[in-house]
């Protein structure tokens, strides 16, 4: 009988999943793997088997029962040491890792977790603007948007806020954030796909994040709201040259 | 002028930086590193100089602006194409890397941020037990335990709080957790040096954690309070199995 590894593949491009991940791709004989995942990545593991639980039928309730199924299934095939689970992001967030670990562990089947790259980080990183800052940004939350039964929620729990899969919502969103207790002004950061080559970027405040559906229609969005959204200000930059003895004018940010 | 980029290493094992991470250290002449990083990361780039930020006199305030200028006068060597400042988990979550671009954006030196896996997910994955829980586990709240001042704070705004640099006020969290509205019962599950061979991992309650002192004493240490700490419930495991049709007991978590 084999086991089961999760693995974190990262928020999009091949390359940003970690060296333990792609090593175990590697030996796996059979990868199951969700649509968000870059094809590149089916280069760590041409020896495997890779199955598409990312298309319809396996998306709703039903879905995920099958995919639990599945992974019974595949483990315990004679000719199966390994069979990866191949998630978006992280596996430990938002990737209903529970529901598949409880299935494994009822049928006996043994389980490894290898985190990955979370897509609010990978936003951060892309956009430069760091999730926590000094004095103002001291901790961040991380939710969805959208709860699985279809409500919109948000929230004002932290000085750095991050929702995930909040792409079909973000005039609704803009109102909800307002009702949250949200300024009108505060920062709102958009990165839509993030680390693919349809990333795209967008800065905007509270009260016109409404003009961002637009430029994100249609792929995976994160919204980061409060100090990690705003851009790192040049004013601290000119503090921090001079800190350090430079002479040169700060660059516009 | 060389270019800096800043690479998550993530929480500690030297196989949990992401392949991009690993492919710049290997593009680097100079590295910038702290205490945290695993010395197995060396072999990443062994043709680079390796100069290490995290020791005593890098700590303070003062520290920080020295290693900001570090930074800018490696990177305007005429010799140095990249520089890498590998920082532990993701750099832009408690990082400081607000500080550090903020100084080479002013010296006008060109930046990218890869990201890391953060400590947060590596102690859910090393315990396989999921930030996010079906139905109770909504968000995830990221803060430190400690301020920069050195005061000690918790919350409760998340069905899961996560604290980082928590190891050396366990008892005195668990006070705080209560006054901030968790129950005494709660479970809390606590990992040090996550990603190490000296990893350690216990499980509590929030009337209980100041036993994990002891355990945790002198290692980083991550504190996981509410629905992502508890451990996966057998109950739930014997409903997965039955909806998968299979006939095994569940095996106890």
């Amino acid at each position: 009988m084999g086991r089961v590894v999760f693995i974190g593949a990262g928020p999009g491009a091949a390359d940003l999943i970690t060296v333990r991940g792609a090593q175990r791709l590697g030996a796996a004989q059979v990868v199951l793997f969700d649509a968000l995942t870059d094809p590149a990545l089916r280069a760590l593991a041409p020896q495997a088997q890779w199955l598409d639980v990312g298309k319809r039928g396996y998306r709703d309730s039903t879905g995920q029962a099958r995919i639990n199924a599945l992974l019974v299934e595949q483990a315990r095939r004679p000719d199966v040491a390994l069979v990866a689970r191949l998630k978006g992001g992280d596996p430990s967030v938002f990737g209903r890792l529970e529901e598949e670990l409880l299935a494994l562990r009822a049928a006996g089947i043994d389980c490894e977790v290898v985190p990955g790259v979370t897509s609010a980080m990978a936003a951060a990183a892309a956009t430069q603007r760091p999730l926590t800052r000094r004095g103002r940004g001291r901790n961040v939350s991380l939710s969805t948007a959208m709860t699985r039964a279809g409500t919109l929620r948000a929230s004002r729990s932290a000085d750095t806020e991050v929702f995930y899969m909040a792409g079909h919502a973000l005039p609704a969103l803009s109102q909800r954030l307002l009702d949250a207790g949200w300024p009108s002004g505060e920062a709102v950061s958009v990165v839509s796909a993030v680390g693919t080559p349809q990333e795209r970027a967008s800065a905007h405040r509270v009260d016109t994040l409404a003009e961002a559906a637009a430029l994100h229609a249609g792929q995976p969005t994160i919204v980061i709201v409060g100090a990690g959204a705003s851009a790192l200000d040049a004013a601290e930059a000119t503090d921090a040259a001079d800190a350090i003895g430079a002479a040169e004018a700060p660059e516009a940010t």
